[in-house]
């Protein structure tokens, strides 16, 4: 999850110089507030700050960002045709300016935590795609899988191959490790799950390790929790829970062989400083020792949180024995 | 989940008289929509057109509508006081329109089908008192439950007892059974489940089942899916699932001394015919002949659905061999 965000005055202070979307864009500014949260929380990797669409305006898609409200992509796909126009384009052409934040970022972190790189997954872009804005039920990508499924493998495999190649070009820019996002990918079911995500998460999977073998590959998606015996098959390296899921429950399913990040409730960086420790104590006893355990929020951090209690969070983290992810 | 809604132009008719709280509230408009599914669509049970914050109202909340808005609660919870000045009302007296739409809709179906009757739980009721509005994190009600348990208690406790009392007068009133929806249930992680939901579901339970022991009790949540091994101790004769989980699966969980109800994906009916039929038929064959399968969608109906295909799905539900509910 984006660690930089609005709760940190130090970012706000950034963003109030450019768009969101000139922040993404600007290769100093992003490696910038990439590095914050290091800084500022001490956490032990970080994260990217950029945007799951930022690929999507590289496949030939027009995406703005209007302050105080999600994305909006003002041509949604309508037909085959749109979709025969997207571009499963070169990053280096295309995003240069990602590729040179995280070359900055490195530069900035001197080897002191990890990089970790991200994009969406194809289910996740489709829907923004079709939809063209935040949805509660996503219609339209939902209507094209069922009516058009040949057009819509055809729109999926153009995102997989893209995102496939972004994220090499991530690693091959200075990311340590990648982390693929499927934000609403808990609205489908599991047959589409099956059907939908799977196939083209492995693929996103393969063609990183068929070029970057030693790195890892994070999965994360919310509302997925049902899926977790399925998430395996998608060959990540760890998975990220959200906090619907007790991590010993998860655990008892998945087995040891695939390590797990999670899942403090982000919303229990509000309470008392004594409360966030025994949620932290409680997750760490829950793993009972298992190696494999990267200990993070299960979802994204809420703006209104207080950076005391964040830095708090990561200081009883770090106390109470999680190794270093 | 309401049948009746938008997607009918038969409701938008009604609906046009009034506002949407005028409509809850004027019986013979309320009854009116409440029946409007049964003779256009042929469901097998009518559900009692209200909502979910009227109960809230009756405690002594302001509760407005907009339009085009969600609901907002312009003077939320702020301390102890606000609790202690909640009422356990007599739904006679400050409800009395839910009970005559009630008696009006029984007339009015005059034995065709049951009548379900409902009212919210008490974490998604408590989210909306201290938010005042929707939200995504719920934190208000978080906050309480974290930081003052001991009066969160109070409020989830004079929740329940006025919720309890609310059903046990809807099936006074002629409701054939009654249904408990926690909307953002599925908000709590697992442990917060146990201490925040599952007693006072359970004694909401154990109050209509004093009154109307053979009254079916049905509880639904949404992403309450990795809860479900736990939902059974609600008491409740049937559970509601969402399309997040196999129906094959959550029996398997479930085993067979529970009903299920459900489940497929509301956005289904904007397919064609055929696949709607396809996916009633992979439900149908999930559920594999066990008795107590209440074929439903896995959560509302959304508004731009075509009537016409919502009916397409009722009749292939009859046609493929389920019962009448």
């Amino acid at each position: 999850m984006r660690q930089a965000g609005r709760y940190l005055p130090q970012y706000r202070e950034v963003r109030g110089k450019t768009t969101f979307l000139g922040l993404c864009k600007t290769p100093e500014l992003a490696a910038e507030v990439t590095v914050q949260p290091v800084d500022l929380i001490g956490v032990d990797a970080a994260i990217l700050f950029s945007d799951i669409l930022i690929p999507v305006e590289a496949m030939g898609m027009r995406v703005e960002f209007h302050e105080n409200e999600g994305p909006v992509l003002p041509e949604p796909i309508r037909n085959q045709a749109d979709i025969e126009r997207l571009a499963i384009f070169d990053p280096s052409e295309r995003t240069p300016f990602t590729l040179e934040a995280i070359r900055q970022t490195v530069r900035a972190l001197d080897r002191r935590v990890p990089l970790i790189g991200f994009a969406g997954a194809p289910f996740t872009l489709a829907a923004y795609m079709l939809e063209g804005r935040g949805s509660k039920s996503w219609l339209g990508v939902k209507r094209l899988m069922a009516t058009e499924p040949r057009l819509a493998h055809e729109l999926f495999g153009k995102i997989a191959s893209a995102i496939g190649q972004y994220l090499v070009a991530q690693i091959e820019a200075g990311c340590d490790a990648v982390q693929i996002f499927d934000s609403w990918g808990g609205e489908l079911g599991p047959a589409d799950f099956e059907r939908w995500t799977l196939p083209y998460v492995q693929r996103i999977v393969a063609d990183v390790k068929a070029k970057a073998p030693h790195v890892p590959v994070i999965f994360f998606g919310t509302g997925m929790s049902t899926l977790l015996p399925k998430l395996k098959d998608t060959g990540a390296d760890v998975l990220g829970l959200d906090w619907r899921i007790e991590l010993k429950d998860a655990r008892k399913i998945l087995g040891d062989d695939v390590a797990v990040q999670g899942n403090l409730d982000p919303t229990a960086l509000f309470l008392p400083k004594e409360e966030i420790t025994r949620r932290v104590e409680e997750i760490i006893s829950q793993n009972a020792g298992r190696p494999g355990h990267i200990f993070n929020l299960g979802h994204g951090i809420t703006p209104p949180t207080d950076p005391d209690h964040a830095r708090h969070l990561v200081n009883e983290v770090h106390r109470l024995g999680a190794r270093k992810a």
